[in-house]
C-alpha cells in the first residue's frame, strides 16, 4: 500500500516534471519581428512562430502578453524587465497588446496598426510564401492619401489609392478599378499597412502576372459611412438594408465618381471590380449582387459566399459579373462560417455548374488573419479584367 | 503665546488649502482631443490648455502622464480607472506617453506619430490661429507614399510626396519642388501627419497665397541615411561632414533625380527648394551652402541661422540664393540657441544689409515644437518660387 502511494507520487512528480519540460521547450533563435519600429530588439520571433516580448516595467505586479485571444505571463528580472514568449503562432501578421497590472495597451516597441477598433501592436510571424509581398528592387506604384468632401455623408472623408508602376509616366493609358475593403474593426489604412496590397501588386506586376490596375481602399465602417437619418432608406427596401447600405450609398455616390473624375480610369462595368475581407466581404456581396450593372468582378475573403438564391434575386448578375473569388482561411474551413448563405465552397461549385466563371481558393494554415487575405489578393488579381 | 500659535495654525492652515485650491482649480470644460482614436472620449484638452488622460489599470499601483518633461500623478477610482490632468500646455500638438508602474507606453487612446525616435502619442491644443491647418471643402492635393531603390544607400527606402489639388488634371504643368525635412527622432512621416503640411498647402492654394508646388518630403535620419563605410568623405572634407553628408549624398544623387525623372517638376535651381525643421534646419544649412546652383530658395526653422562667415565661404551662395527664411518659436528666442554661428535674428539681418532677400520669423507662445513649425510653413510657403 506505501510503496504504491510512493509510486503514485513518484509518477505525479515525474509526470509534471515532464510537463513543465515541454512547456518551456522553447528553440533559442529568436530574431527581431519584420514590423518593429527602427532599432527596437523586441518583440522577436523565433522558428515555431514564438512571439517573444520584453519591457521595462521595474514597479509592476503583472504584465501578460495577449495575442490570439490567449494570455502569456511575462516574468521580471532584478533589473525590473519583463520577458516571456506566446505559443507558436500561424505564419503571418497577428495583432497582439500587453497588460500591465490591468491595463492593456501597445508594445512600446512594434509598429501599429488599425485592428480591433484600435491602433495597436503588429507582429510579423515570417510566412515560408513572404516573398510575394516582399520589398524587391522592381518598379513600385504609389499610395496615395485623397481627403475628399462626401455629399452622402456631409463631411470631409480619406481614402487610399494605389497607382501602379508607370501611371504618371505614360498620362494616355487608361486603368481598370479595384474597390478593396477592409474588415470590420479596420480601416482604409488596412490593406496597405498589413495586407501589403501595394506590395502585393509591385510584385505581380513586375513578374507580368497581374495586369497593372488602380485599386480604391476607403473607409466603410458603419461609424463611418452612416448616411444622415432622413437619407436611410426604409426597412425592407431591395437591397438588404443594414450596415452595407452607408458605404453603398457612399460608394456609388461619392467614391466611385470622385475617383473617375480624378484618375485615369476605364470608367465602366467591365473594368470595375469589388472585394473585400469578412465584413468587407459581406458588403462587397450585398453591394456586387445590387449593381450587376456597375462591378463585372467580385471577391469575397473570408466574408461568405454567394448562393444560387442570391442569383436567381439579383437581375442580371449572373450574365453580367464575369468573375467571382470566394476564399478562406484553412482554419476557417475546418469550423466554416455557414452563417452567411451555406456553406461557401458549395455555394461556389454550384454557381460555377451554373456557368459562372467561379474561383475558390483556401489559405493553407491560415485563420481569420491577414496572411489568408494577402494570399487572397494574391490568387485574386492575376484574374482580374482579362475578359 | 497660545494665541499666536493657535494664529500661526490658522495661518499655515488657511495657505495650506488656498495652495491646494489653487492646484485643483481646473475648468471642467474638458473636450476630446483632435487627434483622438475614433470614438474615443480621452484624452481632453480643456480652455486652459490643460491635458486631462484617463486609462483603466485596476491592479496598478501609480500611473502617470508624462508630457512637456513633467510627470503628473493620476488618481484611481473605486472602479479601477485612472484619470489625472497635466497643467496647461503651449498651443498645438505635442508628444505624450503613460508610465505604469514604471511602464512607458502609448495611451491606448490616441492616434500615433513618430517622435523621439519612437511611435506614440500625441495631443492636439486647440490654437487661435488652427483655421490656417483645418480639414475645409477646398480642393485637395494628394500626400503619396513612394518606394525607391537609393544606389547611395544600397537599399529601398520611401518617401511621401505632396502634388497639389490638380496635379493629375492638367498633365502639361510643371512644377517647382520644395525639399521639406524633420527634426531629428522624426522621420518622413512628420511634416504629414503632425506638421499637416498638405493641409496648410491646400488651404493656402485655395486661397491664392502660395504657387502650388510639390514638396517632398523624405527621410534624413543618420541611421536611414548613412552612405556605405568605404563611400563616406574622409575628416576635414568641405563641405563640413558629419550627421548632414549621409543626407546630402542620398538626396542630391538618388532623392532629387528619382523625383524628377517622376514627376512633372521643373528641374532647375531656380525652381527648387529645401528646408526643414531643427535638425532637418541644420541639414538645410550645410547642404544649401555646398550647393547654390541646386537650391534657390532656403528655410530654417529652429534649426539655426547662415552667418556672414558661412555665406562668405560658399561661393555663390549670395547671389543665386534668392531667399533665405529663418524662424524660431518665440520661447527659444527668450532662451536662444546660439549654438549654430551666432544669434539667428542678428545673423539673418547681416545678410539682409549684404543685400539678400532674407525674412526673419518669430511664432508666438511656442517652443521647440510643432506648432511652430506648421506656422513657419504657412509663413515660408507664400513666399517661395516668386522670382
Amino acid at each position: 500500500m506505501y510503496k504504491n502511494v510512493f509510486a503514485l507520487i513518484l509518477f505525479l512528480t515525474f509526470s509534471g516534471s515532464l510537463c513543465l519540460a515541454q512547456q518551456q521547450k522553447v528553440i533559442e533563435d529568436f530574431k527581431p519581428s519584420a514590423v518593429n519600429q527602427e532599432g527596437k530588439q523586441f518583440p522577436q520571433v523565433n522558428s515555431e512562430g514564438r512571439v517573444r516580448v520584453q519591457i521595462s516595467a521595474p514597479e509592476a505586479l503583472k504584465v501578460q502578453l495577449d495575442i490570439g485571444a490567449v494570455k502569456y505571463d511575462l516574468v521580471k528580472d532584478e533589473k525590473g524587465v519583463w520577458t516571456g514568449e506566446s505559443a507558436p503562432q500561424d505564419e503571418g501578421f497577428h495583432y497582439y497588446q500587453l497588460n500591465i497590472d490591468g491595463a492593456s495597451v501597445p508594445d512600446p516597441n512594434s509598429l501599429y496598426f488599425y485592428g480591433a477598433s484600435r491602433w495597436g501592436s503588429g507582429i510579423e510571424i515570417p510566412a515560408k510564401d513572404q516573398d510575394f509581398y516582399a520589398v524587391k528592387n522592381v518598379p513600385h506604384g504609389q499610395v496615395r492619401e485623397q481627403i475628399y468632401f462626401s455629399k452622402t455623408n456631409n463631411t470631409t472623408r480619406r481614402c487610399f489609392i494605389y497607382t501602379p508602376p508607370g501611371y504618371d509616366k505614360d498620362t494616355k493609358t487608361r486603368y481598370p478599378v479595384l474597390y478593396l475593403q477592409h474588415g470590420g474593426g479596420e480601416n482604409e489604412t488596412g490593406w496597405s499597412a498589413q495586407g501589403k496590397a501595394g506590395l502585393i501588386m509591385d510584385n505581380l506586376i513586375a513578374e507580368g502576372k497581374a495586369k497593372p490596375f488602380i485599386i480604391v481602399m476607403d473607409n466603410g465602417s458603419w461609424t463611418m459611412a452612416r448616411p444622415p437619418a432622413g437619407e436611410r432608406p426604409a426597412a425592407g427596401t431591395w437591397p438588404p438594408q443594414g450596415w452595407a447600405d452607408g458605404f453603398m450609398n457612399t460608394l456609388l455616390k461619392d467614391i466611385i465618381p470622385m475617383i473617375d473624375a480624378n484618375f485615369r480610369t476605364l470608367a465602366d462595368q467591365k473594368n470595375r471590380a469589388m472585394a473585400g475581407l469578412s465584413m468587407g466581404g459581406m458588403q462587397t456581396r450585398v453591394i456586387t449582387l445590387a449593381n450587376p450593372d456597375v462591378f463585372s468582378h467580385v471577391g469575397m475573403f473570408s466574408g461568405g459566399s454567394i448562393s444560387t438564391e442570391d442569383v436567381e434575386k439579383a437581375p442580371g448578375f449572373k450574365e453580367k459579373v464575369k468573375l467571382l473569388f470566394v476564399s478562406y482561411g484553412s482554419r476557417e474551413i475546418e469550423n466554416p462560417r455557414r452563417g452567411f448563405g451555406g456553406d461557401p465552397k458549395e455555394n461556389t461549385d454550384k454557381l460555377k455548374a451554373l456557368g459562372m466563371n467561379t474561383h475558390f481558393y483556401v489559405s493553407p494554415q491560415t485563420a481569420h488573419e491577414w496572411q489568408s487575405w494577402r494570399r487572397s489578393l494574391y490568387q485574386f488579381a492575376p484574374l482580374l479584367f482579362k475578359n
